[in-house]
């Protein structure tokens, strides 16, 4: 039992109280993923990486993730105007953040890890810890907090294994064969092969526009084709990613 | 299937096409519950109850829940300061609720009902709808938000059954048969009747101290005993709020 | 003389110096009351118990009154749409409180009760204390805070007098035999009895509905009839209420 | 009766049915005024210039003051550090004045005269009533509102009456003869002549310094002698505020 | 070398290594000054007489300007609907000034002077010290702030000078002799004497108006004739101002 | 005469009077660039860069740069602890660029290009831009808006020219090849070739960690070495730049 809030708030303190347990934190977004997947996989994903990592560790848990992200940009996630793509404001984002780590520091917790999985969300949560760690300062608590993307891990090896034709970029990921193959693994119910709509990849210009032009995203809303996705990727790219982060947390927290 | 993240964002746009589909946002916290139950009550209940009411109506979705919530006050949710509550400044929730109603307004949806289930939160959720609706009149949008926190749906014939031995009133309710029961209904896992500290209600003077004054709460959390709860009257509990929830909807919003 | 701004800065200096005195800080309202009382209750009222109960104890102080307050809802003040009902926002009020209580703490005070005359202030009131607590907090500085809304201190035998045909509950006492017979007392120049509309309490479905439905509320704007309100029962009701404040007081502070 | 929360609601309404109604706003602070006089008259000032004010007119109420006004500063009110100067942040001032004068905006009002006793609040007025025009604006309301602070109102000729000895400048009458006088003329009960200090006007250098320099203050928190004071002075004042403020809003409001 | 963004931040480090150093910061505004000059004489003017200061002093820096600045009123700056005329809200100015004195007070400095070139820009400044401070406090530093508009240096004999027709006052200087003079001496190129308006000085009557009455303002936006501006008015203003800055600089910083 | 600042009002006013005018926004920061150069160039590269193109068209104008920046990341600035690092909130510059695009639309202003020179800033300027483009549509008034940052118009070719040893990618170009390359162009008074300290390009874990640990960068704070910098190259990235970037324009705006 890896997630917190699954636990009664005795078994918590027990677990938490001498301030060593790593809270590991899942953010993601509700966000459009093509014709053939659900909305929800930038929460599913790093949720289950978060579990798998815990528990690799010797004393972690998953706090009940923060489920709703910044404003999908077309170059990353198609775009805020997709129906399905449900978005808040950056400042929203920044006190949710802020106010949730606070939240779990006071309870004795001083090891995050903060696991995102919604491209857009980067910058706005790392305001939203500095404003935490300013605020817990004030009241003479020192935490550390970790950020990662999960797909900074994915290396050179998993990509040619999971890509055979060749790479396009991370960029162009979104609803590709790296969340599609993900969602294989984690959650075949929420995946439609069947609705995989086959196309290169997306190309933009080197600017953004504003309010956003709907005619630069493909119209089912993915940045490649997913046709390549399968369960056995997912399951590469899970674990590499579950190893990677581990190691990390070792290294930095000594857990 | 009727949580939209879900479902892909094709079949969403479909289901949402002429505004006419009723989204349910069910608004919850994370929260201590006493020894015997997780943290997650004021999340799951409201969620499952919105899952049901939705299978009653002709075309009703659940949103994704938001899930932290206002800071627990003594006399309702034991006070914020027992390891586990975990919960976000006002003006954070009041953003966060208007951001997401305004985003799933913007998708076309014009009917909301938001169903609470954390004492706590109403008035920022209320603060929260009025920014929003003002936001998207400001955008020529005219929408129309159902607040609810679903114990209101419980009525005298319910609350005789499930409390024979008398009733002590909803402030008490934290963490006690109403809970537990409807916790013992959908999620057995997540309670341990074994834990259950049996006690008399608690009782408050008429004014509230701040910094909270932590021997006015049990130790252990709850502000009643939760020793009679059954999964029969969670059913009885669950059934009740659903038919009347389902009934206001329809009602109001002649689905 | 207890209203502090009455009093020159030396005395009140004096008065204020070792942080024992009791501040009193009455919170209300410009809201309706129907047409038969002027729109100022939620002001006046907890500004005359805190004056009364300033004057019962060793030393406390009224400060002048926060006179705007958070959005008349439909249930509880018959909502946001009437003329001369002029609220301002959650966000507004919290920080209203917050500094407002920051500035008689950095005066030296450390003890505050805060009157409450208007429902929908509480939880604005609940995190503005909150925030300004932590604000002190962060200066070194340790405040204690009551709060209260001074209806909770009728008790049972006051009910039964003063209601003695049966009490239909707080609720929808908006301008009703409650608020109105206490006016009648302190000010009888700003009530008009031959204007009290006389009906049956105002019922409500278990929901709210915004934009508000103009259609719940009786359109002369109380909940309740205020026809059986008297003088007497105010006394009465500013007896009870006075009494068990200072009795509170006392037994929190010590004084 | 000018004072509208004195007004049952139903009065109002017919009151500014129209729209034609002036509604006068009067904003001022909780500040010392020196060992000789109470820290209410930068409420009590404007808001007795803006009853008589309307009476002058055809059509005019005077709404409940806004009481708490921004941070006093050592060269126009002595500065903030004084017990019982009880300042708010700029920004919650800003909100204040924008929410109140939206909210009588959604009455119907149109006209709208703010009358400041607070040289500090100033720019913290613009900005509120800028942003109530905005927010007004995206609403499809046009509003007008004149903004003043009375002492503008004082021409030469009553300065020679009132200052025979030579007029020191606005700076550093605070609590000196303008303010005292019409305190003794208004309020004579919260005023004690034999605690006045005579002293010199204050004089600083063109500089301000933050934190503030203590040592630039008067002890007794005055920064000119209210000596010559006079019950006298008061009412010429008050007549010239009066009359060149009626005067002001005739010609801008033709009222 | 004065300003300390042209420096590389070795050389910065042991230049404020001690604590000692001056940090001045020039603020501004982006706004018109007539058909005759550009529209940054507010940010050109305190920058240049902050680095003639600086290089008066032992140790002093000119931090980069802070150019963008509060809305524009009618009676000193023309208001803020001329084309070009680029203003903030008072919010975000608050926030500004904030910000960059307590990221300056982090690496080590402790002596601030704030040299204002825009009227309408001082209570929001103010504002953002007084944030700054407490920010600052919160982490246990403690810094000193000294805030001037450069032209509370002109002193009366300059006045004779540079207006030896008689003075009409600052209020409305906006464009005319003295800016448009300073601009002459320090950046010529950017003032064309041929297109300077010649006008009576404007006047107002004794409130303001809001939306601003654009027939209240000369419609070429300045409030009097800069025909009288000479570049060696401008040295004399320069002068009087450098030398009575640095002299209040020493005197309060001992530097 | 490309900088708009640098106009008298009425010229300003003629060059944009038709709405097409493109008006160009460099927004930089204020950080250090290692122990050879200036802590400017995030501010001065987009603004030559912003000028060079504006003279390129038809007609376009440069806005007065917003100067100071989001906090500087480790692996992208270094880090926000070093002394000249001089960083803003997030909430601050997101609110400064909403403020600033507003002004620039109301005076009729409909294009849009805004600048970047510091990769931290991104996220923060598009929230700004969706921010401002709510208020304006608010108002009716439709805006377009380019973001750009320009070091994403380095072409290949170029970037084969530039590091013909091979190009270590854009995240460890702080203070290196790039900047150093563009500031011997375009300000080599800024630049001190000497001081440049040769190392190979920092190397960073796939995580963050806040509070930084400074032991993760190099102490002389660049992240790659500029000791292949040449005013040459410098010149090739600014043709290159300046050429994509201005046909980028006229292909969006038909300019």
């Amino acid at each position: 039992m890896v997630k917190l809030a699954d636990l009664d708030w005795k078994t918590y303190e027990s677990r938490v109280a001498n301030g060593e347990a790593v809270i590991l934190l899942p953010i993601g977004a509700i966000e459009q993923h093509g014709p053939h997947m659900s909305m929800n996989p930038d929460v599913l994903i790093p949720e289950a990486i978060s579990c798998s990592v815990a528990e690799q560790l010797v004393n972690a848990l998953v706090a009940h993730p923060i489920s709703y992200g910044y404003k999908s940009q077309v170059k990353s996630g198609g775009g805020n105007f997709f129906p399905g793509t449900t978005c808040i404001d950056g400042k929203t984002l920044i006190d949710m953040i802020r106010d949730v780590v606070v939240a779990y520091a006071r309870h004795g917790n001083r090891k995050f890890v903060l696991v995102n999985g919604h491209y857009e969300n980067s910058m706005f949560i790392v305001e939203g810890i500095d404003l935490a760690l300013e605020r817990l300062r004030h009241d003479g608590i020192d935490a550390n907090v970790m950020l990662l993307s999960y797909w900074d891990y994915v290396n050179q090896d998993t990509i040619e294994q999971v890509f055979p034709d060749g790479f396009t970029g991370w960029d162009v990921e979104h609803g590709g064969v790296l969340e599609t193959s993900l969602m294989l693994h984690l959650h075949p119910e929420l995946v439609n092969m069947d609705k995989v709509i086959d196309q290169a990849p997306a190309t933009f210009p080197p600017y953004d526009i504003f309010p956003s032009d709907r005619g630069w995203v493909p119209s089912h809303g993915t940045l490649s084709s997913a046709r390549k996705a399968t369960a056995e990727s997912g399951k590469l790219l899970m674990d590499v990613c579950v190893k990677g982060i581990s190691s990390s947390i070792q290294m930095q927290f000594s857990d």
